[in-house]
């Protein structure tokens, strides 16, 4: 056990007053975990796109003071009562989204979405009691998808941890935890593409690009990268992409020009732009008779999916997915062998590296549509 | 070789000469099988929805005068050159698709929808020389899905024939030469139900019943048959139907129905109406995180399918199937050994038998909207 086990942490952590206005580092107290729960010290964490989304705060009840952060590495303190599977000194993932192991998802086979501690973007307390692990001179602090890695110490439930291979660099490793995963599941798991085989990607962002990289490793021959920012195209080669399209330069529906491309339409797809023209394109860019198109990007609350019916008819497999299919606890662990065993290239991801004080160059960055993954650095 | 190999067979055919009126039975000329071509001896043959559309002829372009019929059983009378697979004698089932073996369907473990046999309603004449092989008094009669099997002979690709156990019994294997093969496989190949899981089959007619056949064969523990004719829930017990719903009696929306009678939704649903309302539903009803919605029944070309990307994204799935996902001369000989193998019950579909001089007794049943498959017996 740690010598701060059972008692409050002071530490620093980048608190979000207000939306859109630069973090604070701030002096907080971290209590110590209650059942099922653990705390654990982040030793690298990354911005992604859903932090800056909801610190934005443009379309949701916004939630502050809240503490950001969901993407992250770190090891365990100290745990609450229950928590068998988990000890001081832990290499962990934290998740955004977790896996009770008890619940009707937990045992499908099919299911990565826990009816217990499923996403929940609203919460800013944690589920044991309602309340929050963070205060600052006795006043609470919100978290932020249960995770709050923009802090030294932070509180997860048992439930959304990943113990993984002690031996894995954990400021690499760190970007499994949301993005990379996502993108690559979303390949690897769910659209399944078979070697020699073509695969339209359609965003090329970090979950794009990841999505791309675990057509990569399936061997697809032909990786087709879509985005309307050609400047993402030269960094996409790096990850496998072999075509690029960018749907201003057509003035026909990007679905018939990869049509014509690929004599028919494209075997698998993944779509990581979360707009609805896209999903629509995504679909109908597959081929009849075996093409299949998966969805990754969130597209806004008001919008329908819409397409013929012909077009599924003609044997065609429209799949969501989320956090790419991989159960939390389960699965993250053979996610960080891969990277392990070189199979899973995760360098070429982290464009910029900065420390814990300058946390708000990496929102600068990301803002500007910067590079793919700023490491955040919690001890310099 | 047949006595009658190489000339041509004058024989009885049911005659549609106009739109909705009664098939007149004719004298007709058959012309020998050309290039790649069988001439077959139909024994039996059933009425197919299909069949009926065509005939009425109501929002397609008409092709009168035409021999309609696809869902039948025969007998090899001779080959043309090129046919190394087929010999007199041989039992076949003439399907309205077919399998080229050769093209990039075909070699795709996936599909079904060979590039050069693919259906093609509007076909009147054999694909080898853009030409009839049906004559009365020297003038042309049209084909009809490459099948024509409302006479006593007929010509057929030979990539259209799939070849069955010579034990299997004729009056009964053929309806699985199209709707029964394509509901059944519909839940077979493509919705894959696990054992002691729950399906929805939106439909209860002769293609749904055969879903429904095919979750029972799976293991299914609960399935809940959706259709707007009380009278069809009686019939469907006996296909293993364990509930039902009518829409009219509820006053929210049957995918709404279904979640609450399932905790969340289905496991898996098969939609065969063809309407795009059922469609919808059929999608929406299956669970979140595993669900798989399959779709069977073709809607008005006009329609539009709409949903909610949430939908999707909580990893429910949604595939279009073509004649149950079947490569006709791959896979229905196996669909017949299940047959044989009692694990099929094909007499539950048979609900009416008529002789070939009574077939608009078949056409007149299928109007009012009675009994599953009505066989028509061509030595009758």
């Amino acid at each position: 056990m740690s010598s701060t086990a059972g008692l409050v942490i002071p530490c620093k952590a980048a608190v979000s007053w207000e939306a859109g206005k630069p973090l604070v580092m701030e002096q907080v107290e971290v209590a110590p975990p209650q059942t099922m729960e653990v705390r654990i010290k982040i030793k690298y964490t990354s911005l992604c796109h859903t932090d800056l989304y909801f610190w934005e705060a443009k379309g949701q009840a916004p939630l502050f003071p809240r503490i950001f952060g969901h993407e992250a590495a770190g090891i365990v303190e100290s745990v609450g009562e229950g928590v068998s599977d988990l000890q001081t000194g832990d290499h962990v993932l934290p998740v955004f989204t977790g896996e009770c192991k008890e619940c009707a998802h937990c045992k499908s086979e099919e299911s990565n979405m826990c009816d217990l501690l499923r996403i929940n973007t609203d919460r800013g307390v944690m589920l044991t009691d309602g309340k929050s692990r963070f205060s600052i001179d006795g006043k609470p602090i919100n978290h932020f998808l249960g995770t709050s890695t923009f802090s030294e110490y932070t509180v997860v439930h048992s439930g959304c941890l990943a113990k993984i291979n002690p031996l894995a660099p954990l400021d690499r490793v760190c970007i499994l935890s949301c993005g990379i995963s996502t993108g690559l599941g979303a390949t690897l798991n769910v659209a399944k593409p078979k070697k020699g085989s073509s695969v339209a990607i359609f965003g090329l962002g970090a979950v794009g690009l990841a999505a791309a990289e675990g057509a990569r490793i399936a061997g697809a021959s032909r990786i087709i990268g879509i985005d309307l920012n050609p400047n993402r195209f030269e960094e996409a080669k790096k990850f496998g992409v072999t075509e690029f399209i960018n749907p201003k330069d057509h003035d026909r529906p990007v679905q018939q020009v990869i049509a014509d491309m690929t004599d028919g339409g494209v075997d698998r797809s993944v779509e990581c732009t979360g707009h609805i023209e896209a999903m629509v394109s995504a679909f109908e860019c597959v081929h009849d008779g075996w093409g299949v198109a998966v969805l990754v990007g969130v597209p806004n609350k008001d919008a329908v999916f819409m397409t013929k019916p012909i077009n599924l008819l003609n044997e065609r497999t429209i799949k969501g997915t989320f956090f790419g299919n991989y159960k939390p606890r389960t699965d993250l662990p053979s996610v960080v062998e891969m990277y392990m065993n070189k199979k899973l290239e995760l360098e070429k991801f982290i464009t910029h590296r900065v420390s814990f004080s300058d946390i708000n160059r990496a929102f600068e960055l990301m803002l500007r549509g910067e590079g793919v993954r700023c490491i955040i650095n919690m001890e310099e």
